[in-house]
């Protein structure tokens, strides 16, 4: 592998020069693994892909703790192999989530911004090893990193060694896009001073003791790309809802054209209600979010868009190379933090953040479902969307209101898994339309979603369902042991439809 | 009424002094009300009776909104009456609470830091009166509290009209101990710099505009004493389990003797639980709490107690008259501010609070239920759990592990209503003992809980469907048809138990 000197600074450091698989071999059984990655972004590409090669013929099993998700089928690699015995605190991975949900591997599906203090107060024992993907070590031994910070600070502070992957087909003048804030100890928390999304709290790299750094490997391996699907009707529709309720909040006075700081989560929905902002009126907008998608990059061009600070940039593979090929353009207008700090519930109640998050089902009363397919199989994880839904100024949750051809409502009597209580949950929008929960009492809230957001083809029984609860009463009706019943008849029927109506009577005589 | 004008500092108010009777005629059929009071504390004591009075022969529906529970019988009266449509965010009334859950009121359950934002960002449309007790007025209109703060301070603000109440069974020395920090409005929203439970950090009255200041009116009714209950073995066995685990904590090197700051949410536990660090060896321990209860009085005169931050003081009767015959004792020790600082997510999570709330329920995967009975039913609301729960250091629930003669556990398959997800429930204790959920993946969590803090007479039948659930798999397994069987059972045979196998073998037919 090309070695590149002038990225390490620090010359007392460049004895520790090594390649992956020395590199990996300090990785040894029962360890606690922390690997820099955010959804896909400046993960470990060299160390970890060795370390899976190693498993093959040499089985060992470790706790790995990440930012987020990785990319480079890291995840599917290590478990398949049987080489991970716990992982935190986020995936989103096919073959892993299966194995998850055999109970084959531990996964502790954590709130994103909460990882860092776990951490700090102990939760999960010592970090033996820590693999950082770098553009570069300077000179005091700190790391500038790539394109994301996600945990990686909190990882460098604490753990035993360092591994740091400098990935040179970053460029080296990524530098300076990084804001890293070390959030503090209990009982010495610091305020995190952010007052405005642009606002620059911390230094530029992240500070790193270079006794710690066990070894240093050369790598050039892009980040995976982000797969974008095409806004289609769907999302269109819901994109449009969106901004019509946000342009109406304008006319009301209780916005301005800037909004509030936007965060967008993961998933199609989500992306595409960015992307829609582009042709809109608004202007000045800022982002407080934790992933950088390619609808930023768009927002930017389309001059919407002022600042935007997040914990990564995910993008596709042919946004990665406009941004790179426009640096100049994009490089004072980004600030990359600390998940700690992106998702901290005090900046984001104090810039009074508008969060849009995919659901996927939600119920009458405006309870969220972000994790768990029918309450049991795990998705991919809460990630950030509680940090957000629990302290902003808006909580937005979309959905399609239907899947899987309408044999699925995602609009349910009662979600099978809460994630975000209705208290954290202010709109809901399907294709269907938009409901505006605020300032409703449950009752009400129902009356809103089934009006404006369930499928047709649903409607009818969700009511029936809402006005026999009723007559049982309570302030949030239900009858409870037919709840899940839309669940039963989609195990039983392979849809959520139809032979409802049968299981209902033939329950009836219970 | 007798009269004290000392209390108005401001004379160009005094010609605003007239009786309830009147002051309550300015209260209209379709206003929005608010009034203070928070846990039966410094509430109107004179003008919402007068107008209870009146709504007898006169009908009228109003909004009300306060801090939290109403004292007095306000709440049963004005319900009773059917003169209220709307209220929020708390109540803890029986009679309200039959209303509310037969649906012949609206009542909108919201955490108790929210509602200040919700207001101000125009959730719930203009308020046309506050009421407000005072211990004085300031000569620049100023509104120096009683026993409690809630949300005065932005009902103050935000009112088109003010009432005030002066109640002369309040000392005016308590002017000092109240810390009245405005939080802002979107986009400017500010730091709230505290990082410490003792440190003032606003004025010590709540400003507003002696223009708005419609009617002044005096009384000397006390607050409604808190009910006391008498620590139990129940209680006494949780409080033991608490304090263990946290001197193990200390001996771990997480925490030092002076812990960090404490809040104790209502319920008889709870405050059991505040009690029994009085014979503790933790010392220099400080309070974050929301309602300062007779153990936080106990815990200053045991000396284990250097300060104490809430939002009300709610007492007994003889713990009232101990505080106010020692005033000097106790006034430098104690801070009273806003809902939305006490309560805020950001002052929390930078102190690191050890939150004690009661559940009514908990289930499986360490998921609680703290409003709803059977997942319908409103008891009191989610109050300020949430607040605490997702923000806290540790989060700690306590419940009994059943209730109603052990017709009803409280460790459940599912819970039925979710208030707390899994990620803000560090620790649960129950009189069998506590389980210490942090670090878990869920399946291990169900582990704790079932080896922990079952009621002996449900272990094998939780233990059974916890077995059957992991045959089906899942990150979280469920029988999902028969999660809530035990509340079908409850209803059908009036016990959570025995039935249950027989009920069992029938839905296997299904
Ligand atoms: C919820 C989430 C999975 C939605 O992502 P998405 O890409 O929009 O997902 P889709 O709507 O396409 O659904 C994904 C799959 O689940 C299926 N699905 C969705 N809802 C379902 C439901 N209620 N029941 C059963 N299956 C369902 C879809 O049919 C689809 O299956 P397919 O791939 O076979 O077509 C994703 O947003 C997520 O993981 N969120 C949690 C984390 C988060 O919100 N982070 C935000 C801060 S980063
Ligand atoms: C949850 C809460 C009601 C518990 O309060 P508590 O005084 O300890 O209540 P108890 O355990 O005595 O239960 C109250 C009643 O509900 C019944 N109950 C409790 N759990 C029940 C369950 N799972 N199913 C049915 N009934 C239940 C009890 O039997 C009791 O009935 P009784 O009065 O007829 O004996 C109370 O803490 C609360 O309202 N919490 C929410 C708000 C909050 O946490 N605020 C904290 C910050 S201030």
């Amino acid at each position: 592998m090309k070695q590149d000197l002038s990225r390490i600074a620090n010359t007392g450091l460049i004895s520790k020069i090594t390649n992956e698989n020395d590199a990996a071999s300090l990785i040894q059984d029962g360890m606690v693994v922390a690997s820099s990655g955010f959804t896909k972004s400046g993960d470990s590409k060299a160390v970890l892909l060795a370390l899976s090669q190693r498993a093959e013929f040499d089985p060992l099993k470790i706790t790995l703790i990440t930012g987020a998700s990785l990319g480079q089928q890291t995840d599917a690699r290590l478990a398949t192999l049987g080489a991970i015995s716990l992982r935190l605190p986020f995936q989103a991975d096919a073959v892993m989530r299966t194995l998850i949900n055999e109970g084959q591997l531990m996964y502790i599906d954590e709130n994103l911004g909460e990882t860092a203090m776990h951490l700090k107060t102990g939760v999960f024992g010592d970090i033996d090893i820590a693999v950082i993907e770098a553009s570069s070590i300077k000179e005091d031994g700190s790391i500038v990193p790539t394109t994301s910070v996600g945990n990686s600070a909190i990882f460098a502070a604490l753990a035993k060694q360092i591994i740091v992957e400098i990935n040179l087909s970053v460029p080296a003048d990524i530098e300076g896009i990084h804001d890293i804030f070390l959030t503090g100890k209990y009982p010495d928390k610091a305020v995190i001073p952010i007052t405005s999304a642009g606002q620059r709290v911390g230094r530029s790299s992240i500070p790193c003791n270079p006794e710690k750094i066990a070894g240093i490997v050369f790598t050039d391996k892009k980040d995976s790309p982000a797969d974008i699907l095409a806004p289609d009707k769907t999302t269109e529709k819901i994109a449009s809802c969106i901004l019509e309720f946000l342009g109406n909040e304008v006319r009301a006075g209780r916005l301005t054209k800037a909004l509030l700081p936007l965060q967008a989560g993961i998933g199609k929905v989500a992306n595409a209600v960015l992307q829609g902002f582009a042709a809109s009126d608004f202007e000045h907008l800022t982002i407080y979010s934790e992933v950088l998608q390619d609808s930023t990059f768009d927002l930017f061009d389309a001059g919407k868009v002022d600042f935007a600070s997040g914990s990564s940039i995910t993008v596709s593979e042919s946004c990665y190379q406009h941004i790179f090929n426009n640096w100049e353009k994009y490089k004072d207008k980004i600030l990359l933090r600390p998940q700690d700090v992106t998702n901290a519930a005090e900046v984001i109640s104090r810039l009074g953040v508008i969060a849009i998050n995919t659901a996927l089902e939600c119920d009458l009363y405006g309870n969220v479902n972000s994790s768990h397919i029918a309450g049991t199989h795990i998705m991919n994880g809460i990630g950030g969307s509680a940090d957000f839904a629990q302290n902003s100024y808006l909580s937005i949750f979309v959905t399609e209101s239907t899947c899987k051809g309408n044999t699925i409502s995602r609009i349910v009597p009662m979600v099978s898994h809460v994630d975000h209580s209705e208290h954290d949950v202010d709109i809901l929008v399907t294709e269907q339309g938009l409901a505006d929960l605020r300032g409703l009492a449950p009752r009400q809230k129902a009356k809103a979603i089934l009006q404006n957001c369930v499928h047709p083809a649903y409607r009818d029984m969700l009511e029936e369902y809402f006005m026999e609860a009723c007559k049982r009463g309570g302030q949030t009706p239900h009858v409870i042991e037919k709840a899940f019943d839309w669940y039963k008849d989609l195990r039983l029927t392979g849809s959520m439809k139809r032979q409802h109506s049968i299981q209902e009577s033939s329950l009836d005589k219970l």
